[in-house]
């Protein structure tokens, strides 16, 4: 019963009984089965009349109203008359072609918390791993050499730089900055974090690089950021510089990035995600003593959070309130 | 001029004008001329009246108030017969003979900022690297393979547990504790930090084990520790744990270790120190693809942060105030 003492109708919905005034309606899921698995159990439960089915099962296109996927198939969202959101199930909406949403349907970015965790994590780790010198210290290790204890560079002189300050940037830079490094940010659109020197637009990405001993990629993949890190802005790291990519392979110039490690100008790299994943085989990256590669590991999609974030939203837009992370078509993120 | 307006006595010490009534003090450095070289510059300006000599020009015996070092030689404290306070250049004491002290003179451990962050940050990188399986994908890496994601357990499902809770341990639990990680932390004598379960005493020692996934060790190396990470604690661990070194190699039984590594019982092993350093040639931890080995890095007293701690206690000795970090003789750290 609702607060009014009301008993609200009660829908039949394939063996649900749906104690709302909602009709059922469907959330198609296009990815892991595992996944999908769990938020057929889950999804319901935090959201009432929610029914998910898993992609190639899409029942009758006319019941589905929202689509979570990394990259659904070409059409499929065309297809789907009563479409009203689309989810992505990771951060970036890269994998997704935009054109193929119809234009009245939003786009949300997954933001939950396991997957900022996992960044934050991860760029935590990377960037106390270049600052202490451990990609040197991995050679030495292989080579049977006892190095020297080198003077530590001291953490409030280290300069760290987050190439990208949404959701996933500000939390890598503020959680940077309470280790005492001197964290900045670059951003096309001016942000503000407690702590950290903000930049914002391309007038002021000559002196961001500049000031910048390591260098931490979350930009999203856009036509605008596509090739961003090449030889032109590894030119204006300081000398020695180190490289964190958990943004996009596509980020990157492998070939500019090789040339700088060999030279030396860039220090070390460690580089989550690659131009092509997995990595090909002989590629110089898998044996550069100054390279650390990981198979895009940094950030993935909680099931329970991920659930959770959907979840939320769907009840916002229920209400009618306005959704939060909606891609925006224009810049691609 | 002091408060009341009495012009102050003015002593000449080798060429330096001291404006204090105390008569001029010695510091005897014995250990790198370098640091030795910087303190001599840098002491004088915080203390007043403070002359530093570097070990072998020990001038007049009768003059040395202090000594600064990591193992000073044999006979050297007692043939000062004017010494007041021994102070370490490290955080442990385990190279300094202590019945080598006279008896009245304290000894006081070296607690100064840079050292103590460069411990939180070794110890961060390290957790972080055992949290997110960085072992195995470094070794997947030297073998040219891209892994899979595995499932990321949980920040707040990782138990981490710290051995000794220390001005060092205590800062890494806290730190650690900030993560979200489920941090608790062992001692002789029982402590509290915020966000901290802790346990307290042998008797405690079994339980703490068997719930620590990732075992921190800051222990101080004395009779009681030595060799304290052997086969009766590593069988304590939950299959699969990880191991940080970052206190004595001798706290660890190296066989036993080599021997739980292997058998999969301990997953990974970072180790900033061993029993002999450099490790010797053809050992097995050279190798290992479960171990990441560093060269005693993890940390160093910073110069200036050095050299302003043995100020401040020697500003406080002088106050007749209490000196901090003092060494307790009987329990040896």
């Amino acid at each position: 019963m609702d607060r009014a003492g009301r008993a609200p109708p009660v829908h039949a919905a394939r063996g649900l009984y749906v104690l709302t005034g909602q009709a059922p309606e469907v959330l198609l899921h296009v990815g892991s089965p595992a996944r999908g698995a769990r938020w057929q159990e889950l999804l319901p439960t935090l959201v009432s009349g929610l029914i998910v089915r898993q992609w190639p099962d899409v029942g009758d296109p006319a019941a589905i109203r929202y689509v979570a996927a990394w990259a659904p198939p070409a059409g499929l969202l065309a297809s789907l008359p009563h479409l009203e959101v689309v989810f992505s199930v990771g951060a970036g909406v890269d994998h997704l072609d935009l054109s193929d949403v119809p234009a009245h349907v939003p786009v949300v970015r997954m933001i939950e918390p396991g997957l900022v965790r996992g960044m934050e994590e991860y760029a935590v780790f990377a960037v106390l791993a270049l600052h202490r010198g451990m990609l040197g210290h991995i050679a030495q290790q292989r080579q049977g050499a006892w190095g020297d204890a080198d003077p530590v560079t001291a953490t409030p002189a280290r300069r760290i730089g987050i190439f990208g300050l949404g959701a996933i940037g500000g939390a890598v830079a503020a959680r940077l900055a309470s280790f005492d490094f001197a964290v900045a940010g670059w951003s096309r659109s001016p942000r503000s974090i407690d702590g950290v020197e903000t930049f914002a637009g391309d007038a002021t990405l000559a002196a961001f690089l500049a000031r910048t001993d390591i260098l931490v990629n979350v930009l999203p993949l856009t036509d605008a950021t596509r090739g961003i890190i090449g030889a032109a802005t590894l030119a204006r790291l300081p000398r020695g510089a180190g490289l964190v990519n958990i943004g996009r392979g596509g980020h990157v110039d492998e070939a500019a990035l090789l040339l700088a490690l060999d030279s030396g100008h860039v220090g070390g790299a460690i580089l989550d995600v690659t131009s092509r994943e997995p990595l090909p085989a002989g590629h110089p990256f898998w044996q550069h003593p100054r390279v650390l590669l990981t198979p895009h590991i940094a950030g993935t999609t909680d099931v329970s959070g991920g659930a959770a974030a959907i979840a939320e939203q769907i009840l916002r837009h229920r209400r009618g309130d306005a959704l939060t992370g909606v891609v925006d078509r224009q810049a691609g993120y």
